[in-house]
């Protein structure tokens, strides 16, 4: 049974992980048969209000007990996570992959990133294990990879401020619609859109269920 | 298109609804046509930790702004929606179905209902439109409706303890797998087990599509 490490970023769109990404996401890595590892980073995070969007002062929670909300209880500190505990790593999208896992929302190229979870990452790609990011969260792989692979290939769908600051972190663009992947086969990385481009919840998990698809071909490749 | 109301309880499975339910239900609702309406109540709430399960003291949330987080932002107060907005009703399961649209999980048999939970539940049943409720939001149903309507006929699984105090309520409890689906037709009242029996995502998800096929075939008929 493959080992999929789902990485969290919390819960829900605006400060989280996307939670319609994710599940769609569990759902297919289960019908897949994979064993899904949750795993999140043990750190605060700004809670945002989402009726208006806006931050709510004062008020912080923790990202691995928000992302245990989805994973019903069962989520590791990413801190003890190594990549040979894993077949493959997925990242869901969601603004907690770009305000948690690294602050790219904030900061764009110049963004930092979660140290267990930059390192994690390339723990994945160097083991030669296929790694899959949605949404936003392509963004992050980006960021933490983009200037030793100069040939990384990977999606956020169209949007060209975005795209350029995907490109910028060194790696190339791909445009992608809503329904497709994009497969770069040389470093094993499987990205899709999703919400960065989807208006609906059945058009995100075609393309999330390919991403799915084309990543346990490659755990089992 | 028909219009399907969901109604939320928070986010997550031990204080709100269940994430996993609520997401499969979203998903084969929107592959079904269907426009989905969001609600929940505008009350407190009390939060668990989801690493112990315990309840964390001194803290309360709100279970709409928490819903909000499911259904990205676009979320009502159960209050201001009426059964004339719609064409069926869906109630996923979680321990918020049973601690804050009721307080089932903490009173069984004599537990009150949210009244604004209960003024819709019994309008959506007395207007002959369709309601299915999956895991133990069928408990709520039957504290509702069981009075008044003896025929009443939903399952909450296979638990002895639990489809004991069903009966209690003045419903009829027929036991059912995780996979498939109690259907009261005079009621028009559809209901399975989800998450009180399955011990996966997929597993969960068999009884859920079905559920909302046979939903959605009411509404059609």
């Amino acid at each position: 049974m493959a080992k999929v490490g789902v990485l969290l970023s919390g819960c829900g769109v605006f400060d989280g992980s996307e939670i319609n990404e994710t599940v769609i996401s569990l759902l297919a890595l289960d019908r897949a048969g994979a064993e899904v590892v949750f795993m999140a980073p043990n750190m605060k995070q700004a809670v945002v209000n989402y009726f208006t969007g806006e931050l709510v002062d004062g008020v912080s929670r923790n990202v691995l007990d928000e992302s245990a909300r989805i994973a019903r209880g069962q989520v590791s500190d990413i801190a003890g996570i190594k990549a040979a505990d894993l077949d493959a790593l997925f990242i869901p999208g969601g603004f907690g992959a770009a305000k948690n896992l690294c602050d790219f929302a904030f900061k764009g190229p110049d963004c930092e990133v979660h140290p267990e979870v930059a390192r994690l990452i390339q723990e994945i790609v160097a083991a030669n294990k296929p790694l899959a990011a949605v949404c936003i969260a392509p963004a992050l792989v980006a960021k933490v990879l983009g200037h030793d692979r100069s040939d990384l290939q990977v999606t956020i769908g169209t949007d060209p401020e975005t795209a350029e600051a995907v490109a910028s972190m060194g790696a190339t663009h791909v445009s992608c619609p809503v329904d497709e992947i994009v497969i770069d086969k040389k470093n094993q990385i499987i990205t899709s859109p999703a919400y960065m481009l989807a208006s609906s919840i059945s058009e995100a998990a075609v393309g999330i269920e390919k991403t799915v698809g084309a990543l346990m071909e490659m755990v089992a490749a």
